[in-house]
């Protein structure tokens, strides 16, 4: 089918006006569409769905090999399960779908369309552990959640069904235990966005801002080029809280019974908007080679029909499949090569080859990249380790450019008025206090979304900053609107 | 996790009870679990769901080589634009649940949760085909659907919210493009349902039981040890009655606006419920290699701790992982080899490799076969090719025992009276009209399902039978009871 009309660059600057950059890729790029008759849910399209697939492959992956095991829990969960833990409760329930019956029937008991799946997991786990051979637990699943989202939605980034949430939940024997998942889950986060080459801080969220129901909890921050912040993932320690709410014990070799301690932690499609909004740029979509729908498009160079050149293109076309590489051949005769160098380029595909009467004599490939590097000829048999090669080296441009993005997307002010107009996100000294969080708050106008644990370019000397209160800190915080 | 308990074999004749069998099994081999509290609501475990989702690859990959592209439309649907193709609202509005908002606010327009997703998508499609270019549109899309089944509910046959519906929609310029597509789409699912060695007739509906908003569909059928059958997938002819209700036209080559043609099908995880009901037996489980979440395990054959035993044990099995096969070693020291053989014949592992000192000595492997074929010892510089042989053999197996079963299951009566009590699918002669079928039915006691127009097993000689009306007929109906 030809639903990707063929279109020139974006041309728009990301950071001169971030909405407009961002609607016209996710329309010209066929990602997602927005006009869907229910605000706040899209349409996946094609081509979008492809790069989530792939970037949820990785995630899997990291998953499975640390022991995770795929399960299915249902969609819609009994009122009286679902208000078992109070917080969560309150954290949650205004912004639940809720289904009261059938077109036909009233239900006795109202159904919640999850937004997050604890009350529903955790219900069965009662029922599945039973002694210490039962822990850990690490358990993941992939699904789509719901909540009635009262800040503005934006396609991807804000919604209201969110796609192929991926969150693990996991139930240990002791505290230590539990910790030891947290770090476990922060490892594979951090191999996850840094595999996609995305600069990310993390941040402990302050106690009166952690996850409904949870003990402490940490985020991983990115933010978009319109300066604002951007939740990528939680990692949550939700202690015993949901243990004592659902009863899960487990009789420990002591002889005594015990409540599980419990993690859980997830990311979304999110991840993709981060991706489409940090690597793009005014040609349009940039796609790190690992997710890239097409890694390889192939442009025979022609005046009209030389089947010579088409045969070739497609000689190597069969060579790059056969090696497990995502590769397209554009044959259309419309567009000039030129035409399909922007078109491809706009769709983020990360390396072009081009084939014409001297290639296919040389038995030769001429591959440009979509960093804009020096184009490069060699032989076909050659190709594969050229690619790879030349992939770390797109991985690498990307990754340096991620940090540039943030870095001019984070400010380390000197402390005082008139921050509110900053555009992008703040980081201050803090000294862990709410008082001083408040104080920080109402000078930056921004909110503060924790402590930094982890951050990707240097946090200035503390001794040169005072902080709130006229002492000094050597804590920082990150502050932001987010989205 | 520790969730897999160790069992015994089933120990039930499916055949003589088959909910007891069923249950059993599902339990014991962790499948789903039915103590969700939503009735028909079930929640998947680990070895079930790696089950089902190596079930669905296999229909994925047939998809995708016939350029069919994974799309995701949301879950919830705006009334108007469900109440649009009125056959299909009177078909399934009685069974869709709803949302009339969330737990604080009502919404101005209810929210029909997807029982399938002819309306949403269609919806969109008017935006999207405009020319003869935009044909055909291939597109599948892999979601849960919601159905308030007032039939009563069995685990994986027939339940509330269904898992991993696989659902392909197309359009096309003209009828016969659309015909076409229901040949491919007949071809693809016949591929899917051998792959897995099930037994099928493949009958079209009757005309006044079509699936709403439809011209004519196909549906495949099989039948469970109860003699109930099943439906395992539709491929459905919808011609243009949505396109004309969604306004769905093309700008055709001779200038002329039209509607387009369109098809669409499924297949669920009763697939899977299916392998289990007919491949499974009194030992319990018999999964077929390529959907077995685990091909091979391995016993080491000791008497305590023979750590030379065990470390060749671990050498087969990472030169089975690394030839991509799904491994697993028991080193177990509760229970002896004897009782492991029982536990994991029970989980349906169709091979296990027994190794003990002289496997060791002699750089050799004992294969056993699932199905109580021989067993065989093989150099394990030979054990990959002896497993993929043996596999084959297991299919043949089970692909004869599947016929046999439906053969047992499908009673091809002279016509007459007191057939209520028959067990099983009714194959009988018909000439196509509503009367016969209605008479068909009253001596029976069960639905006609079909005409068939593919049987796994030979029918009769027409001319042996006469039809209701005494009058002979060359056509057969399927008839029974179904899930």
């Amino acid at each position: 089918m030809a639903l990707l009309e063929k279109q020139g660059p974006i041309g728009v600057d990301k950071y001169a006006d971030f909405p407009e950059w961002y609607h016209k890729v996710l329309k010209e790029a066929k990602i997602v569409d927005i006009r869907y008759p229910v605000k706040g849910m899209n349409v996946w399209m094609p081509y979008g769905l492809k790069a989530l697939r792939l970037t949820q492959r990785i995630l899997i992956q990291l998953l499975e090999e640390t022991g995770h095991e795929e399960a299915y829990f249902p969609t819609m969960i009994p009122e009286s399960v679902f208000s078992r833990e109070k917080d969560f409760l309150e954290g949650f329930g205004g912004e639940t779908f809720v289904v009261e019956g059938t077109v036909t029937k009233r239900f006795e008991e109202r159904l919640f369309v999850r937004p997050t799946s604890e009350t529903v997991m955790y219900y069965m786990w009662n029922m599945w552990i039973k002694g210490r051979k039962d822990l850990p637990v690490k358990m993941y699943q992939i699904v789509n959640v719901f909540r009635y989202e009262t800040k503005m939605t934006h396609p991807i980034l804000r919604v209201r069904e969110i796609m192929g949430f991926i969150e693990a939940h996991t139930a240990h024997a002791t505290m230590e235990e539990a910790e030891a998942q947290i770090k476990e889950a922060l490892s594979i986060y951090k191999k996850f966005f840094d595999a996609l080459q995305l600069p990310y801080f993390i941040v402990k969220t302050p106690p009166w801002d952690t996850f409904a129901g949870a003990e402490y909890n940490y985020d991983f921050i990115t933010v978009m080029p319109d300066g604002k912040g951007l939740e990528l993932g939680s990692v949550i320690n939700l202690g015993q809280r949901f243990s004592q709410a659902f009863d899960i014990k487990f009789m420990d070799s002591d002889g005594n019974e015990k409540y599980v301690f419990q993690t859980c932690y997830g990311v979304s499609e999110r991840t993709l908007g981060a991706v489409i909004g940090i690597h793009g740029d005014e040609k349009g979509l940039f796609f790190p080679p690992e997710i890239a729908p097409i890694q390889v498009v192939i442009v025979p160079i022609m005046r009209g029909v030389e089947q010579e050149v088409l045969d070739y293109a497609s000689r190597v076309e069969k060579l790059l499949k056969n090696l497990g590489i995502r590769v397209h051949v554009d044959t259309d005769l419309e567009h000039t090569p030129g035409w399909k160098y922007y078109y491809w380029e706009m769709l983020g595909v990360p390396t072009r080859i081009e084939v014409g009467r001297r290639e296919a004599s040389t038995l030769t490939a001429t591959i440009a990249r979509r960093d804009g590097g020096p184009k490069t000829i060699v032989k076909i048999d050659e190709l594969y380790n050229a690619l790879k090669t030349m992939w770390e080296g797109i991985n690498s441009y990307l990754r340096e450019k991620g940090l540039k993005h943030l870095e001019k997307m984070v400010v380390k002010p000197p402390l005082g008025e008139g921050l509110e107009s900053v555009k992008g996100l703040i980081v201050a000294p803090w000294d862990g206090s709410r008082e001083c969080a408040e104080e920080l708050e109402k000078n930056t106008g921004k909110q503060l979304l924790g402590e930094i644990v982890e951050s990707p370019i240097p946090l200035s000397n503390p001794s040169e900053h005072a902080t709130c209160r006229g002492g000094r800190a050597d804590r920082f915080a990150l502050l932001g609107v987010t989205y």
